[in-house]
């Protein structure tokens, strides 16, 4: 297989607050023709994701920051067109973290690439439900949330990639659950992966409102919160919390664009009588879970107990506009770039 | 031994910010004869703690609040002058937690008496040391906080009756100990209990000024953070933290006398990051490590390596001025009421 043609989009700018489309560039570039030990691979799929934000800053942080100039990081799976490489075959299907890109050629460990799992899933499965978000789902609600059957489980932004597995692994584990989401389809959405309760935070407001909304939803309490969001919605949690509550904290999406962080939830010191554990985690900790994880989702998906969405958009050129759309709730389920 | 007269202070009116005399007024009563299964106890010793404070307000916390008119609750040690329950007899030394007051006739269990434990030391040491402020530091640095040798404990408050004890445990078990307090005096007196590095808080100054001191005593970074104070310490710690840090939050005593509750750390997205948890407790869950607790102090003091430092205010007259100084930093180590 000769070199191939690939788009790839390169941080151009680090956005100040809310990114733009200033902030990437396109270029075309040669996927060469593998080297020794090297494989060429398409892209089929890529995945744009929040914590992309971050690694938009010039920050040092637990991912190290895009370069400029350089080709988004993020994940992807496709097809081998050509390997030098005994361990990968020409079709083989693969997962990367090589970026934004139509195609490339690496080693596969340079480029973090691994074949899919044998599993009854469309490729672009391994990049939401059957990929980290889902890891990040099971491993933030089971390990660090311990979810009891009964218990009351709230979980913001849960008509997205992570949120909406978080909603229906709580139900499977017997739990009344709660979720927000903004505008009436998406709080639909969440009612149909099962929610006991749903909290539409545009329509309820910011600060007492959203607190009043969640104490409305949960009126047991809430025992453990799963935050994607940050901001309003912590607060609302701690407010409405029980007595031991967990709140593994995955993202706090409310606030990654600002240009000054907004101060934290007022009422922090509910934290010492309510007796609350705030535990941040990253799914890079948690991977002795994916075992657990593969087998648990499997099951579930096979028995019907699993539904996942996903927003596409379709061609490499449309990957900012997705990245951008993460931002401003575009998405229900997994936001996902079709690439071939 | 007929009935005795005791001077008591009840709660005149809920504070609104800061607590004032106005708050307070005093009262004479007789503690009678005991009835069957009663006993009669001089107090010799009483202790005011931050903890009161949330008390005072007239909402349902993880205590229930103070009753206008009635006597302030609280700690005490005494001796009994009479008794009618044969488990007690006359001079034996005991605490109970029937309020600010110079005696009281009740059955035992209603006053939460027992006796002091077989231990040589003073019976005001059972009000700090050797009781609830003690086992405070030990269950939250070692069961939360989890340090291991090596790693830097930071604790804010660390003049005060549990901070100073996080200190000198903290320093046994193998850690680089940062404490802060405010002013060069207390600031000494915590260089005096072995810490390793001090932060004098007002003379950094607040919010940045306050993490760039932190990030200056703790070079390589925060591993453990036992919270006494919040507001601006919180945010430096979560500064300063590395990954998988623990926070155990004892006490948040510069925002209890706030009438609108401050916000909280404008950091809060680095929890996620840094995989920091963040673990509000209160003493009162962690019985089970008092006999662990008893015989660890113990051996610790018995080999020198335990200090503590009382502040004595005399007499019942003073019982308020005691807790009001617990606002404005009058206290080193443990505030005491002498009453006897």
């Amino acid at each position: 297989m000769p070199s191939v043609t690939s788009r790839e989009w390169r941080l151009k700018s680090r956005p100040v607050g809310e990114p733009t489309h200033q902030n990437f560039e396109m270029a075309t570039v040669e996927a060469p023709e593998p080297g020794e030990g090297q494989i060429q691979v398409q892209n089929l799929w890529m995945t744009v994701d929040p914590y992309m934000r971050g690694r938009m800053n010039d920050v040092r942080s637990y991912s190290p920051p895009f370069e400029l100039g350089e080709v988004m990081g993020g994940g992807a799976v496709g097809k081998v067109l050509a390997s030098r490489d005994p361990a990968y075959k020409v079709g083989d299907l693969v997962s990367s973290f090589a970026g934004w890109r139509e195609a490339f050629t690496a080693e596969p460990k340079a480029a973090g690439v691994s074949k899919l799992p044998n599993l009854p899933l469309p490729p672009e499965a391994f990049l939401g439900v059957a990929g980290m978000p889902g890891l990040t789902a099971y491993a933030g609600l089971l390990k660090l949330g311990e979810p009891k059957p009964g218990e009351t489980v709230f979980v913001s932004g849960a008509a997205g990639a992570v949120g909406s597995l978080v909603v229906q692994i709580a139900k499977i584990k017997g739990c009344y659950v709660v979720g927000s989401a903004g505008g009436k389809e998406k709080c639909d959405f969440v009612k149909s992966l099962g929610a006991d309760a749903v909290v539409d935070y545009k329509a309820a407001g910011p600060g007492a409102g959203l607190s009043a909304a969640l104490r409305a939803a949960a009126p047991k309490g809430v025992d453990v919160y799963f935050d994607n969001v940050g901001g309003d919605h912590l607060t609302a949690a701690i407010d409405c919390a029980n007595i031991n509550a967990r709140m593994p904290i995955c993202g706090m999406i409310s606030i990654y664009n600002a240009t000054k962080p907004p101060p934290g939830p007022h009422n922090m010191a509910m934290i010492i009588g309510k007796r609350l554990k705030i535990w941040g985690f990253l799914v890079s900790d948690h991977y002795d879970m994916q075992p657990a994880f593969v087998k648990d989702m499997s099951e579930w998906m096979a028995a019907g107990k699993i539904r996942y969405e996903e927003t596409v958009m379709n061609g490499i050129e449309k990957a900012p506009d997705a990245f951008l759309a993460l931002f401003s709730g575009g998405n229900t389920g997994k936001m996902l770039v079709k690439l071939a």
